[in-house]
């Protein structure tokens, strides 16, 4: 699955500016890869690009609409159809990464396949993966782990993939969610591959490379979550990471849709995920700790990290805040 | 999916015993199940069951055709289709774990239809499954879980789901793989789930009980197997297991298919699967290890199997040598 840039992003009837995070998130780590957006009248997002109608888009270069807007249930809605199938008509194809396929909407297909375009559902793995092989692979890799779902594994790989590119390092972002396919182009929603080969698509998608050459690849999930942990061990072991970061949310009461289930103790979280990693990888190791405190005001943030660094003795950050140049110091001496 | 019995057990042209492996297990483990078998004139492989024309089959009651071999490939073949065709109008359904569906050959296809059979891919799940709860359900659980692939986990949870229900207990064999949903009627094949819904599955097949009555989880890979170990862990996690049994083949010079990975010990086996079992829950116990030691003579058997007991202060048996009564006695005091 490789999307051709550059992208128009289809904001739609976005309610508000979370509705549309998806493109937000493709204007913020991928500036280059837009030429504008397209809003609807009803529209309450905006990511700051240009407003561009379809024909513009089309004029401006733009190979693939993206539909960066989530809408309730993830539905494609009859209002977007008439777009979509003129972007299609113009030369577009389209990328989705909603529930709801835009492969299953006939006048879609009928459209994409009259002109010879195609549409991308990256939620959905395409090709056919082969059992991991457990291999040794040449070049560097390391992996976002989480106490929990949803605590800033995208943002913190995106964001040392950056700070890599950005020093000169060679290094490539690999997603492995819907979001961070749509956002970099490329790799593979690991939670829908069908589970023998979750480790297999994670090699796939990390292959050999130069021995210089950084994997920043996207965590799943957590070791500790009861409902997807099976996700994240198979991402561990196809990764084979030299490196783990850790990230943590710490305003939760308990696991992500889990009430029964508090959260693990950073530390017991390091501990676990390097056992683990070390299963395939003997020199796995936790270089740092990305912290999500948008839920704490700023000088509470800072004690809390400052108060985590002293416990666990690595570089504690907010990527946000203080971005994530700490922990590719550390990346560096690997 | 629930599979009629009784069945006819289809031997085909299976080259040799090893070939009918599938049909042995379910004339082993589910001996009531079977009205007989139905050999081609070059079958090498014999259940030592009645050898029945389709005709004599559906007279007996057989209600699903159980194809009971594994071919190179696991093709369905020419051969095959004339007697498979002759059963579903006979009033049969057809049952295969092979990798090629039944449901891809138009003609079988077209013939259940017309008779209002039904055919079953049990490899292939066709329910949609929820994402686990990780919500603590009633009645007691215990999963087989290994050092390796391959060590006999699908028979030591049988040979204890039978040695409990010869004691009056009441227990299931909850089958993860196809040729224990063929044995059993029922179950998921863990491995060709949807990543994200692995626990998810588990907990379906698994569901609140009376507080007495014992799942006997059929466990798949190992947390040490860099291939499938997030099955492994989605296993765990949606068994929420009060007890597991370590199964182990002590001949191996590396992991099955992974010739640079060294078995892990006994001990960390048992050490880290206790450790991912005890974050769904707290009380799940190693109760013992069930050795596979048929590439061992007697005596060596026994020896090793005394050296690993006096290591590890816990149950150590050969499941068809000795059979599982110890495990069982360790059982019941939970």
């Amino acid at each position: 699955m490789e999307l051709k840039q550059p992208y128009l992003l289809f904001l739609g009837d976005a309610a508000d500016a979370l509705a549309a995070k998806v493109a937000q998130g493709i204007k913020t780590w991928r500036p280059d890869y837009c030429v504008g957006q397209f809003r609807l009248k009803n529209c309450n997002a905006d990511c700051g690009l240009p407003d561009l109608t379809i024909k513009d888009a089309a004029a401006a270069g733009a190979k693939t609409l993206v539909i960066g807007v989530a809408n309730r249930g993830g539905i494609i809605s009859e209002e977007w159809i008439s777009v979509l199938i003129e972007a299609l008509e113009s030369g577009m194809d389209i990328a989705a990464g909603l529930h709801n396929k835009l492969a299953d909407i006939p006048e879609l297909v009928a459209c994409a396949e009259k002109n010879g375009r195609s549409l991308f559902d990256v939620r959905y793995p395409t090709q056919v993966y082969p059992v991991a092989s457990g291999k040794k692979r040449s070049g560097k890799r390391v992996l976002t782990v989480g106490t929990d779902c949803s605590v800033g594994k995208m943002y913190t790989s995106l964001a040392i993939e950056k700070e890599m590119t950005d020093r000169g390092m060679d290094a490539d972002f690999r997603a492995t969610g819907q979001t961070g396919i749509l956002i970099s182009g490329g790799g593979v929603s690991a939670d829908c591959v069908v589970a023998d080969f979750i480790a297999g698509a994670i090699e796939t998608i990390t292959p050999a490379a130069d021995e210089k050459h950084w994997d920043v690849i996207e965590g799943q999930g957590s070791l500790f979550h009861a409902s997807y942990s099976g996700v994240t061990l198979g991402l561990i072991h196809g990764s084979q990471p030299d490196a783990l970061v850790l990230c943590h949310e710490p305003t939760r009461d308990h696991m992500r849709g889990l009430p029964d289930y508090k959260q693990p103790t950073i530390k017991a979280c390091i501990e676990l995920n390097q056992t683990m990693a070390r299963l395939v990888n003997p020199k796995a190791t936790v270089v740092g700790v990305s912290i999500n405190t948008s839920g704490l005001e700023e000088q509470a943030a800072l004690e809390y990290m400052d108060k985590v660094e002293s416990e666990i003795g690595l570089p504690v950050i907010d990527p946000f805040r203080q971005g994530v140049a700490r922990i590719v110091d550390k990346l560096s001496e690997i």
